[in-house]
This record gives structure tokens, sequence and C-alpha cells, in this order.
């Protein structure tokens, strides 16, 4: 455990305060899992060559932030309910000011800024009038497919941003894009094969294993998922996110939406899964417009969330099915409770058809314009211009920053990781990992407090110093 | 359609009304799908021998509260949304203040009561502070099992109130029953076979066939579900509910629990799920320890909601799992995001650690038993009385009330629809349905307003009518 604690590279912190850190950062990522018992005092301390009064005063803090227990007899034992939740979040012993940075430094996952610019005030409000309204609808059985005024909603809102027509009984509100996925699966039957993107978003394939559903890897190139790939392979269900490929943010070409809207007709059974999941967030040009509107056969199904736009933490997604699927699902599964509380949904609903939710997009739009520039801007001064190239970042809050270097992916994070920072590799996302999905960091620049910018480009500076040396010395 | 719409049988509303209140009871229980058009205004008036007019006030007050909408050129249609929800749930045209009732006048599945007595003050207090807090805990992603918050508080709240001793990291917090119960499916694998009681929830057997998970149906005694049948069955995996079985009420013997644990020590693989969702509203006495508790071999599965307790639109449930199973939940499904929203589940750990959820619990419990015993002697002073007994009713807000009658249990059905009111019958929770279970009315007696009682009462009355007159007749 303490062959980490490097004392001497701890940059100007006192020991103490460095342990402590370090520690808790082995609590919260797990290495020090919830029971596990730490080293007596005194042996840390003859090990790690400081004074016991050190380790104690470590070990003190750590009590009294709840991450320890100092128990009679056993010494200090880890507290459960310390490690989740904060694992895989952590920069590790990089001197930023911890409080600002939780998060990788560029890591896809974390919204930090979604997380400021959440419209508290206004959802509070909103939220405070649903609850004194005390509507008896807010606490009788919420329909099975959502409370009709959030569906009402999102069906208006749908129409108004991205021109899709719908009736609201079509739409079915759950808790999380995951959540829904997985009830279209039971609704396809085992029968089915999905295609996945590779590279893509992993969980796909995690809840279609959760399901003993099979699944094939489909590849992608520039144009977005090869519709090629897919009339080879045995999937009769296609995942994609035409709007921004994640991770790669590739928007799927018009002739490639043909393509795959032809492969959909071409058999009696087959459907388009359309996630949707952050085309919101679109910083310039017309967005295509979504292939649900461009249906023909009534196999597309759409899915969207509000973790984007909204906050992760609050569990709303849903998804538009072809009246057919609909009538399947409520012979099939609408004996399971809606899974969101109506409280929300109410709230929700009040939040979109009162126009807040389109003025909170507009402000999204140019905060993550606004950061998206400042980021661009930072890594164009900097050297790493030298030896790099963007790709993406049109929508979302993603880009790929292509780095010319020999290094392979796992070495760039070895030695990323030596600096205390967690890289995202495009690799990391691929299942079949190809020289094209090599030397790419996946950027999300909402994860960078923008004070925070420039330390971010220094620290992938130094990352890659030897390739910058390498080019100035060419 | 119109076939239903008798208008001499009124009971002194105004025929418009009368009107207004069948088409708009047809359409709330999805009699009249969202779409379909109703009769014109003339044909109407002819066949049900009324004016014109009596069908344009009825028609246009059903526009102004958005049942249908009138279309220039196709005459009124009904709207969507407007079946949703409310199906299933009305009285149709028994004459009583219909504000007042919503649901089927003897109904396990509508708790009104918790719905008046949902501490919407509290709960709107505690949100307001959460949401004032702005702590960004509430805005990143919620660890998988939930948030430690609330994961401790229902820890402590098992501990005091049930002397379940258990660690926070051992319970997992989702989004109903269902979905923890969907989660435990995939969990335990596709080899296993589920026992489930009959009659019982129905709800299980639904969500294992969603899962492609078989199961076996259990019978059960006085003394709860048959440990002899369960071990003649290929089941290794068992569904109950020992503090207070749905829906006879059977609170299991000390005897059959003995049986049930030394069922589960039998064979190494073997799981209890015990599924405890309405325990906490108990009347008197000392409740059996929970199966858990005494669960040597850590294989028992704790399962618990907030639907009863509090409100089920808010969707707060949760497990708790042995630690062998927790890991393997870790590893297979912790992967999959927390299905409740984390302002909620913040809010309902301040409930429950503020000592709120404890003094609403002995409310409601109060509450309940006052209306029980209302109820009870309402019956023991009527002429049901005399050919009916009642079994159950000492925990939960439902007992059975058996009739002595050589009616069918359908016969019965049949004859309470004709007097408007939605009888459950305890065979309609029987897949395999016995004398033993026949002719048993399941009373939930928190669906009955106090001043319906009564009402409730003298309906049965004129419904057994026969059998009552038979008795005194004998």
């Amino acid at each position: 455990m303490t062959a980490r604690y490097d004392l001497g590279n701890r940059e100007g912190l006192p020991k103490y305060q460095y342990l402590h850190r370090c520690i808790r950062s082995d609590i919260r990522n797990g290495v020090l899992a919830a029971g596990s018992r730490l080293p007596a005092k005194r042996s840390l301390a003859a090990e790690l060559e400081v004074s016991v009064s050190t380790i104690e005063h470590a070990y003190s803090l750590l009590v009294s932030e709840g991450y320890l227990e100092a128990n009679p007899g056993s010494g200090f034992v880890v507290c459960p309910g310390k490690a989740e939740g904060t694992a895989f979040f952590d920069l590790g012993d990089v001197s930023i000011p911890e409080h600002t940075l939780h998060g990788k430094l560029l890591d896809f996952k974390a919204n930090r800024c979604s997380l400021e610019l959440f419209p508290l005030d206004a959802w509070s409000r909103l939220m405070r009038q649903v609850l004194s309204e005390r509507d008896p609808a807010m606490l009788e059985t919420v329909p099975f497919n959502g409370l009709y005024e959030l569906r009402k909603a999102i069906a208006f809102h749908l129409y108004e941003s991205k021109g899709i027509r719908v009736s609201p009984s079509r739409i079915i509100v759950g808790a999380g894009t995951e959540y829904l996925y997985g009830k279209l699966l039971q609704l396809l039957g085992d029968q089915r094969i999905i295609a996945i993107e590779d590279p893509g978003y992993k969980k796909f394939a995690d809840v279609s294993r959760s399901y003993r559903t099979y699944w094939d890897y489909i590849p992608l190139d520039k144009q977005g998922l090869s519709v090629e790939a897919l009339m080879k392979s045995r999937a009769d269900v296609v995942h994609v996110s035409p709007a921004n490929h994640f991770p790669t943010g590739v928007i799927m070409s018009s002739g490639r939406r043909r393509e795959l809207l032809s492969w959909l007709s071409g058999k009696p059974d087959r459907y388009i899964i359309e996630d949707d999941y952050d085309s919101e967030i679109r910083y310039g040009g017309r967005a295509p417009a979504p292939l649900v509107t461009q249906d023909e056969t009534q196999r597309v199904i759409y899915l969207n969330t509000f973790s984007k736009t909204l906050v992760p933490s609050l569990r709303i997604a849903y998804m538009v099915l072809p009246e057919a699927l609909m009538d399947l699902y409520r012979n099939q599964l609408s004996f399971y409770s809606c899974t969101v509380s109506s409280f929300e949904q109410s709230t929700l609903a009040k939040f979109i058809s009162e126009g807040y939710f389109e003025r909170h997009i507009n402000r999204l739009r140019r905060h993550y314009k606004h950061q998206r520039q400042l980021v661009l801007d930072a890594l164009g001064q900097s050297k790493l211009a030298l030896i790099s190239e963007v790709f993406g970042g049109e929508v979302g809050t993603h880009f790929i920053l292509k780095i010319a270097t020999n290094c392979s992916d796992k070495e760039v994070k070895r030695l990323a990781a030596e600096k205390g920072v967690s890289l995202d590799m495009l690799s990391d996302y691929c299942v079949h990992p190809s020289a094209k999905s090599s030397h790419c960091v996946v950027v999300n620049f909402a994860s960078i407090p923008t004070d925070h910018i420039s330390v971010a480009i220094d620290l992938l500076e130094i990352i890659f110093q030897r390739e910058i040396l390498a080019h100035q010395h060419d």
C-alpha cells in the first residue's frame, strides 16, 4: 500500500497533509476497501521515515472526515460508503486546489459545467409549486409511461426543437437511458442481435449482456456507422447516435443516413435505436433532421435524456416508440410502474412548458461554446499544436485530440498517471482498437474549470514533452 | 357503447350530468380509446330519447375538461392521455360524490389514505432545504447503490425498528420493488427457478416472465407458504412476504419460518427473497423478527419499499444483499446508474434521520387502525355479519371478507359491477383457485374514505342481499 506514498514528490504540501490526501484518494477510488485496516501508526511512520505524529495527524483528519474509524484494539479501519461514487474520480496528487477538481482532468463522464449551470433556483421554485399544489394526481400511481403533462411537454419540445411530430401516447418516460434500453431489449425479444458501434458507449454492451441479448460490434468511419459492415453482420437492430457519435464526435453524413434507412426497409423486422443524447448542445450550422423524422417504415425508436441538458442525477430519460411497438409495450410491459417520481415529472413538465428548458439549453450552449473556444485557443497557442489535431466537437462537450506520437496508448496513460492525470483515450472505448483509433485523447472540455485550462494544457505538454521536443528538433 | 347509458338509473342526477359522467368514465377506463369518435349529437339524442341540447351540454362539459376535442367535420373525438392512469380506477355510475371516490370501492391498489396522509409540508420543507443547500454531491453522479446518506439512514431505521443489523454498503436503493426484483433476477442468473406464492402479488410473475426466468407457484396455508410444496418444486429461490402475505394477510408462523430457513440451508445455492413491503403498518402484538435476522447462511435477500409508508409515486425501494451477492452485484451490475433522483434520495435521508419518518409511520398506524376498526364495526353491525367472516388485517391495509355464498366469484363480480362496484376477489390473485380461495372479497380499508364506509357496506349488503335473505329465512 505505501509504495505509492512518495513523500519526496509532494510538491510543497506538508507531509501530514500529503499523506492524508494520498490515503483519502486510495479510499475514494477503492484501493483501500471499506473495512480494511490501515497500518499501525508506528510501523507506517517507520516505513515512510516520518514522525509518528505526522501519521497521527493524517489519520485523525481522516477520522474527522468520516473516512476512517478508530476501533479500540484493531486500530484504524476504512469506513463503508466512502469509496463509492468517487471511485475513478480522483486526480491523485496533482497540486491543483482540490475542491475545484474532483474528476479526471480530461474526463468525458464528469459533467462539471452542467453541475454549476443547473438552474437550481427555477427548479426549486417549480418543485415548491408542485408540492404546494397538493394535486392528488401527484400522489396517485403514475401511468406506466409517465405523467401525461410531462409527455405532452416533451412532445411539444420535440416538435419545436427538432421537427419530430409525435403524440404523447407514444412517449415512455423512464429512470435513465440504461433503464429504457433494458426495457427495449425485453420488448424486442431474445432472438435479436443488436448492432453496437465500436468505438462507442460501452454501457450498451453491458446492458445487453445483463439481459442475455447478443450483440455485434460495427465499426465506423468519418461518415458514421459503416452500413456495409452492418449489412454483413447478423444484427437486426442497430443502436446509433447520428447527431454526435460518442466519443469520436462524428456526425453521420446524409448519404450514410440514407444508406441506414434503406438497410432498415431492407427487411421487415429491423429496427434503429436513435440515441440523441446530447444533440441539443450544438454550436453552429443546421442540425441534420433526426432519422426518426425520415422514417417511413415506422421502425425508428428515438431515445433521449435530460442527463446532458439538466443533470445526470435527476435520472429522467424518454423514448418514442413507433405505434406498433407501443401497442406491444402496452400489452407486454405496461405492468411495470413508471420509474420516475411524479413530483419530479411534474416539475420537469412545468420547466419545459414554461420555457425554462429552452432558455437553459441556450445558456448551456453559449457557455459550452465559450468553454470549447478557450480550450481550443489554449491548445492552439501551446506547443501541443505542433503535434496534435482536433476532431469533432461541433456538438456536445467532447472532442478528440489526435497526437503525433509513437507511444502506445497504454504508455501514454502510464506517463499521464505519473503526473497524476487520468487520460481517456479513444482506444479505451474500442473493442477492436485499430491504428486509426490510437493516439487519440478524448477531451471533455466541460469538465475543465475555466481557470484550470492553462494548467490542464501545461500538464498535457509535460506528458507529451518528448514528442514536442522531437518535433522542434526535426 | 350507449347500451350502458341507462338514463332511467341515474339516481337523481340531471340527464346531461349523468351522461357526462358515463362518457368520462368510459374514456378514463379505456372503453372509449383516444382518437375514437363519439356518436353524432343528433343520433345519440335519438337513441337515448333525450333532447339534442342534453347531449350538447354533456359533450361541451367534456370538451372543457379536455376529454373530448371538437373537430370540424369529424365531430367529437376522444383526446389522448385521458384514459391512462385512471384506467381500471372508476366507480362508474355509483352515486357517491365522485371527487372523493376515484378508485374501486374495495381496491387493494389504491392507497387513498396514504395520499391524504402524505406529509407534504415536511417533505416540501426538506426538499427546499436540499435544493437550497446546492450541495455539488446532489448534482454529481450518484453511487450505483444510492446516496450514502440515504443508505445510512435506512440502515439506522432497519436496526431501530426491526433489529436488522446491516452496513449501508449492503443496501441498494432503486426505483421501486419491481425494478430491484428485476436486477435480482439478472444477478441470480438465468438457470434459476423462482418460487412465487399462489395466491400472491402477480407482478412478480410478470417481472420474471419479462426477464425470461422460470418460476413455480407454491400454495400456502394458514401458517404461510407451504415449505413441503416448496421442497417438491424445482425452485431454488423463493419470494415470500412472511410479515404479511398479500392478499390473504397470513403472517408466517414461527414453525414455518424455521422450516423455511432449514430449506434454505438444505442446499448451498438457495436464496430467500423476503419482501417486507408493508410490515411497518402493524396494529398490535410483537412483530416476528424478519427472516433476515435469523439467517445464518447469509442467503436471505431483504426487500422493502417506501410506497406503502410514504407514497407509491415517489418510486423509492431498497434491498439488502448478503455480502457475497453484494460483491457479485458490484462486479456485474454496478455499471447501472442508481435509478432514483439524488434530490429525492437526499430529502428522504433527512426525512428518516430527522425523525419524521418514524412519526409519520406512527401516525399512519393510528389512522389505519382507526379506519380498520370503523370498517370492522360497520361490518359487524351490518347484516353482512350473518354471512361473512374476516381474516387477516393485523398488518397492512387489507383483510379478507369470506362470504357464505353459492355464487361463483365471477358471478359475484358481475353482480357487483351491475351496482357499479369493482370487487377484488382473492381468486383474482390465484393462478390455481381452490374452494378455499373462493368467496373471499379482498377489502382494502385504506381506500374507503371514512364518510363513505356506510355507503360501501350498504352496497356490499345489496350485492349479497340474496345470501342475507336466505340466511334470515333459514
